[in-house]
């Protein structure tokens, strides 16, 4: 029998009561890899640890293995490979904000702001040696194949970034590369890893990496809205972090699409402008409007996709609970 | 029975004639890694091969495992873990680059001065991700630990001379804190790898790694000689490159250890100046001369502690070109 999870206050709860002692489990896990002799060390991490947000690919994780019901070994297996996959985020985000030159994460100074750039990249790569590290405990080579494959495209998508913006790219199939390889194979190894390490066949395996891209896609979409037309109060992040940094993202894709050739050379003008009123004119734009509407039913469309995926599985409320995590991620409020 | 290797074109030749074909096959891995539909990618990838060096790093894991003479399928695995440990370490080169805000790496332009901070960060990233995913397909979830473990520590490493420097440290405690973690673990498991993969006993694994990380320290201590002592033109590198990143290497500390108070205080006005002629002032003061020799002494200590670990290993070749690496790895050219 299937339950839909009515809102966002009811998923919450529905995934403390499925999870509660997994995520407990997970952010020991994660608390005990930076205990660290060195004070200096022990204080970026603490510092690293409040830019914490939903913890939606290990929650993915997590879900994806409990469809399965796994048993004690498994499920220890699977707290480490969502804590892999949180620190390889965490990795991205405090390299992320290195690049962007950011003042603020989740309304926390970055890591290069508190201290300096030297410490954000060095700490990014000790996240990412850490995680890698604590896959190969789990004795499984093709996990850690897996995890790798992930993170090279992970790179390869933020790489592809820079590419499309050297290049000025306007096109939907570079924003699509980028956003697949910078957040859908996280989203999608995070629940391949789940459902493999649960013993999910590999039909299910293929279904789950699916469903989990896609929600990537959808929830990459949405994170680009949102840095569009939100104010950094909401996000807790710097405002027009993408336009700022010259990202060319779907919703201005759009508009600049639909617009004539007068029009796109205006749209174009505001973009490249440093001044936070243009930005603001930008986002009032009836185009760009229009681009915002036409990007949130791309999202959509990709997450009635990855329901579809989720008819592979037995229905649980692990399998319930998926489904509302696809429906509200692209209803974010931050 | 042992033939000492006599001098540096003799251990070059021999290096050759033993590895010629291992050495290819690495290569032909690395370059393998790095093809990319992307062209961007594709040229970071072409340039970044320009830094390499000696590859002192995979011949040692070459040479740890040939002592062994691994058969095919062994040899195939040490030929992807010697391609590896190259690959991280490049990847710390492109990382150190960013942070010191270096402009040349073996006479060729550094990443972030050829493009931009952010490409060198994302490379670096993509060279760490590729490492680990390649560690992966030797299906030896036991290796990849391995190697999560020495990369744990080269970061270390690479932090706690971050807080070194900010705490103003003159303890040579700490420099040697610094140097095993950031160069000792990675030549340590570099031999300890080559050693495992060819089926070498857990005596002999464990008295490769100490070799290992004893050559490390020799060579890290002769590099920072080298730092203080060469011209940019000698190394490939910008000029005292320690000294105008402040970071406080053992010729150095063992030169303030010996001067009075006043004197002492001569020496870090030197040091912390930021004029090329007071750098030159300082290469030349009698202190810091004896200085130099001292931090000689200490690397060819460590050497020939590293030839007392290559006993526990069967007479061979390969042995005596590991014996020849260590004697000469304190006789840099650059």
């Amino acid at each position: 029998m299937t339950t839909v999870v009515e809102n966002r206050d009811e998923l919450k709860q529905r995934i403390q009561q499925l999870l509660a002692a997994d995520l407990v489990a997970v952010n020991a896990l994660l608390s005990r890899q930076f205990r660290n002799p060195n004070m200096f060390v022990q204080d970026v991490a603490s510092h690293v640890s409040r830019f914490q947000g939903k913890q939606i690919r290990p929650i993915l994780t997590l879900l994806s293995a409990e469809v399965f019901s796994p048993d004690a070994a498994a499920r220890e297996n699977v707290h480490r490979l969502a804590a892999v996959v949180e620190m390889i985020h965490t990795a991205t985000l405090v390299h992320d904000d290195v690049i962007d030159d950011a003042s603020l994460r989740r309304h926390v100074s970055t890591v290069h702001r508190r201290w300096n750039t030297e410490t954000s990249v060095l700490f990014g790569d000790y996240l990412f040696s850490k995680a890698f590290h604590l896959a190969a405990t789990t004795g499984d080579a093709e996990a850690c194949r897996l995890i790798g494959l992930a993170t090279d495209r992970t790179c390869e998508g933020e790489l592809n970034q820079i590419a499309a913006r050297l290049e000025q790219s306007v096109s939907e199939r570079d924003y699509f590369r980028v956003i697949g390889g910078k957040t859908g194979h996280l989203f999608a190894v995070s629940c391949l890893l789940g459902t493999r390490a649960a013993g999910g066949s590999m039909v299910q395996q293929t279904q789950m990496k699916q469903f989990g891209r896609r929600i990537g896609l959808a929830f990459q979409i949405a994170d680009d809205v949102l840095d569009l037309t939100a104010s950094a109060e909401k996000t807790g992040k710097d405002a027009s972090n993408d336009l700022c940094n010259h990202r060319l993202t779907l919703p201005l894709i759009r508009a600049l699409k639909t617009g004539s050739h007068r029009e796109q050379q205006r749209l174009k003008d505001l973009m490249t402008s440093i001044d936070a009123n243009d930005h603001a004119r930008l986002r009032d734009d009836p185009l760009v409007r229009q681009g915002v509407e036409s990007a949130q039913a791309t999202a959509e469309h990709f997450v009635r996709r990855a329901l579809g995926n989720l008819e592979s599985l037995p229905p649980c409320p692990a399998r319930d609970v998926l489904a509302g995590i696809a429906r509200f991620s692209v209803l974010r409020s931050s």
